[in-house]
């Protein structure tokens, strides 16, 4: 018998917008899709980054009180149609942009992410913990097939991560205490907060997230708990 | 092709204590074998029900404001020792009584359950919308193998059913309108309440919630969308 190497570890949670998902990859090749050919050789993985960029400083003004909760459907539609008005991609109709903004629900996973979360949810309780809307990450799972224990989001305390109410929401509804909970994330921001409150942290490398010449943190390091390249790396740690 | 009965519906959310699993057998399995013999011929399936019934008057309670948000798990473990004592077993160590209370988070699902789910879940996204602690319904549903794709439940907006307030949070968390959703419960208050808001209903009758000689309403009533024998014939009758 192998010793656990956190024997105290019953459950996961995840990030879902670039951990488990290639948020980049399928939002631009639905935007390449539905422009039709209307925006010549338009670079649409640098126009997923900049959307994508325009996300949080929203969330920010929400932790900063200066904005009211918003719900990220919302918050990706009116980054979008003012991405499109300065791209001069205007010619986007309501019902394109409506399609569009929903592809942020059907993000596919990771090519590791469905058969890591297998390994790991035969020992583990495994959840989501996401900043997108819980009807979001409901898709998200159920399209993607990502087989998750529970869904759950910022948006059940109105707030977004880091806030300290969503990791310590998670770790009540799984019905444990914090260092019995690992958070696993590929934004160090996110990691770190959990860290803070007592969690157990899994680093997950994800060097595409936003393309490749992308600037990403992938490095390794010691105060996290586990450093992992994918969920298969991550699975393997745990000896799963 | 055939023509969808309800087209509209996109989702169903179902009751669990009762409606998807089989609570009685369990507890009172783990009752007898951890009493160890020292109760004699104790009947343990009644013992359950007098337990069971001790559970709705205190959430009305909590519904009727005369007491605040409390816990299912905390809810059960004040009627077990009331119980214990009134019945003269006080024999059993905090220990053991720790251990019996948990097999509420550990309530088997009934026979058709699980088949039942894999069928709706290929057409709906199926949730659960239980009384129960969020950290109970991860448990059932993770050890009963119930492949719910979302766990909803009251806690998480601090209620209990029927507060119009867990159905609206349902239908908010699963993106939809109330029609697009189907409510699934044994209990006709449940359904009766989901359908004051303009949710689609299905009853399932559970004859045996409460023993052979239970006192249960299983009568189809035109009032619902749908009435069914359990979660297979459901299925069937929405042609999954």
């Amino acid at each position: 018998m192998n010793q656990l190497k956190f024997p105290e570890v019953k459950a996961m949670i995840f990030d879902v917008q670039g951990t488990a998902t290639d948020f980049r990859r399928t939002l631009a090749e639905e935007a390449a899709r539905l422009s039709g050919g209307r925006a010549g050789d338009m670079d649409w993985g640098s126009f997923v980054d900049t959307w994508r960029g325009m996300y949080r400083p929203a969330l920010d003004e929400v932790l900063a009180g200066t904005r009211p909760w918003t719900s990220v459907d919302l918050i990706y539609r009116e980054a979008l149609d003012l991405l499109l008005e300065k791209k001069k991609l205007s010619f986007f109709s309501e019902d394109e942009r409506v399609e569009l903004n929903f592809a942020w629900q059907k993000i596919r996973p990771w090519p590791d992410a469905v058969a890591g979360l297998e390994r790991l949810k035969k020992r583990y309780k495994i959840a989501t913990l996401s900043n997108a809307d819980v009807s979001a990450v409901v898709n998200i799972a159920k399209h993607g097939g990502l087989p998750f224990d529970a869904i759950f989001a910022a948006e059940m305390v109105g707030t977004f991560k880091p806030d300290p109410r969503t990791y310590r929401m998670a770790v009540q509804y799984l019905g444990l205490q914090a260092h019995e909970v690992m958070m696993v994330a590929c934004h160090k921001y996110d990691i770190v907060a959990a860290k803070a409150l007592g969690l157990r942290t899994a680093f997950v490398a994800r060097p595409l997230e936003f393309g490749q010449n992308g600037k990403v943190d992938v490095r390794f390091e010691d105060q996290f708990d586990v450093n992992a390249r994918d969920f298969l790396h991550l699975a393997e740690q745990l000896d799963c």
